[in-house]
């Protein structure tokens, strides 16, 4: 057998090429993407996203002192409209929607009858009978229409030519008010608004996947993609405006969890930490109640948790390591990385009912090497001086 | 804006790079795949899928002379278990199911209540009351589930731990019965036997997406990896095994469909060329028949077809590209590339009725830069001399 080992490596980052085919979608800021130097990227909902520009940590100082564009087009919009939108929505989540009210964003786990994570989308309300789920790594349009189907209810879903370009960063609404007015500012914490761009009326939200605030701004035509990039870009040089993306120190300190890594359907959204959407004392009607019920009363048996990790150079986690008490396996990180905030490692792990406590010290088996770590709570938060 | 470029492409192929996480799930026999020297990869099911190991053109050259491995794990199973499971996986298709046998294994094009196309795996049918649905490119388990819990059906539907490796090329029956003994060779055509492999009785399907003939061994136990890709590496030396994967050039020549890439939920199956897998006279229940039977006959208005391309050094189609007729759009390339064996560029197109019968001139734009091409008859064939 021979042994070339074909791993190159990005900086920060492992890698492999990637071979692309039509099968993998590009977006409408695709070029300007590339143009911009992208260094590596991943697939998400059958699409290119973008992972890395200059570095991870470059990128990541970056994202936290100015302003990026990200172009997150792969959290594609499952659009529900029709007499049965509200109701069939709400079947999917156990958060409470009864509220909601158009021009509302709401972040909402999407659980199956076993109350195992789907999803974890930010639903969009449109209007009282229409809803955009923004979504993570996970073909929810055909769940949606698999229920929808089986149960005969009045609605259409399709997923429409919508494509989210982020404006992240601490410049973000300086930024975005150049190009879409001040209005903008008056837009509060998931709410979006519809702004005029190019004759259309765009949804523009104040979210995104990072703590650093910003807007997203969801394209409704993809041949406008150049366009948008371009104002945006060239409105924002004096305020240092870069390209970026998710940024996985970022997020793991701010406690942002990704799907199909950090949790998947193996996990219900307790273990994940996401009670406080999950509205099990309300009567409501979702899929997956009983199981949740069941499982909040009998008490969940692990829980996801923030590690400090006592390393100077951690490589981002490509595969689960296992998370070591005397020497007993207790649960597994899912992602981590060195952060230069901090100064050690931070990750999410998934950890067994006993260990999960702040203060706890337990080991991490980072592929073969051993590091002393200890639970915190998420987001991660500046140790007390 | 800075210009770089950032496409460094590996051999016969655009490609990007890729950077891992744990979202993007390894496969049993990824080390495996690693050390023996993968080029470039894609990611399928959400999972890692090898593409390229020499370059494209070694990579055909040798499948179709000797015998390959190929880590095709991310053709995830669904599987589908209980009293209605054989109602269920029906309802799914407009492939009558009514004699499949247990051993059998059947492709069947999945699709919408609009016919649309959701998947098109091979159906395993593993007892009368138990199947496995080996996928293509797109969350079936979501919609198994949808449609199960929204009618109420007694299954159970879930992914089991079953990867598959596919052995392929002319020597694969001779290696499969080195490590499996000469029952393989009893195996028909899309039929499967259970043989024996270090203690487990294991899957094996005379099927894999290649015309050079082969085998689809499904592991069920992920820890036996490196083994079963040992036992079959180390008794293939004098057979010039070497590592593989679906090859771009070799599937379009035989004509075999990627979903995403060639069809998506734009297209039903009648346009996909897929007829023959459509028993529409025949009284099954399947989700999508009122739209499958309007669109037989009314007549569909655009098909899959093979394109010959006047070209000496065509390059893989990573977006889709127009097919014209004077100077009007009437299709879409969606695979392309440069066929060493036929001496032409070859393509799969989705044209308009008027211009798919094979003969007809049309012009491709590979990406700004026109060529002649001719249609053909699926799959390719030798030209008369």
């Amino acid at each position: 057998m021979q042994n070339t080992n074909v791993r190159t490596g990005a900086p920060d980052t492992q890698g492999q090429m990637m071979a692309l085919t039509s099968r993998i979608r590009q977006t409408p800021f695709s070029d300007r993407v590339e143009a911009t130097g992208a260094k590596a990227f991943t697939v998400y909902n059958h699409m290119l996203l973008p992972l890395t520009f200059r570095s991870l940590e470059e990128d990541y100082y970056h994202l936290k002192e100015h302003v990026q564009l990200w172009d997150v087009s792969a959290q594609r919009q499952v659009e529900v409209v029709g007499p049965d939108a509200a109701r069939l929505v709400q079947l999917m989540t156990p958060r409470d929607l009864s509220k909601a009210v158009p021009g509302q964003c709401l972040y909402a786990p999407l659980v199956d009858e076993k109350g195992g994570m789907l999803n974890d989308p930010i639903v969009l309300k449109l209007d009282e009978d229409r809803f955009w789920l923004s979504i993570a790594d996970s073909d929810v349009l055909l769940w949606a229409k698999g229920v929808a189907y089986g149960m005969g209810l009045d609605v259409a879903i399709d997923e429409p030519d919508v494509s989210p370009l982020a404006i992240q960063g601490p410049k973000a609404e300086e930024l975005a008010a150049r190009v879409f007015g001040d209005e903008v500012r008056a837009i509060r914490f998931f709410r979006f608004a519809r702004l005029d761009f190019c004759g259309r009326s765009l949804v523009v939200a104040r979210s995104g996947w990072s703590k650093q605030g910003g807007f997203e701004v969801y394209l409704d035509n993809a041949a406008l993609g150049g366009e948008l990039w371009d104002e945006l870009w060239d409105a924002g040089q004096d305020l240092e405006v870069g390209p970026g993306a998710p940024n996985l120190i970022e997020r793991i300190e701010g406690g942002l969890l990704s799907y199909g890594a950090d949790m998947t359907r193996e996990h219900n959204p307790l273990e994940c930490g996401l009670d406080p959407y999950c509205h099990l004392e309300r009567d409501i009607d979702f899929i997956g109640r009983d199981a949740l019920l069941d499982a909040a009363r009998s008490g969940i048996k692990r829980r996801i948790v923030g590690l400090s990790i006592d390393s100077v150079d951690l490589k981002p986690c490509t595969t689960g390591w296992p998370v070591l008490s005397d020497g007993r396996v207790v649960g597994r990180v899912s992602s981590a990385a060195q952060s230069p905030h901090f100064g050690c490692g931070v990750a999410l792990a998934m950890l067994d009912h006993g260990h999960w406590m702040p203060g706890t010290s337990v080991t991490v088996d980072a592929g073969g090497r051993d590091y002393p770590a200890t639970v915190t709570a998420l987001p991660f938060s500046q140790p007390e001086s």
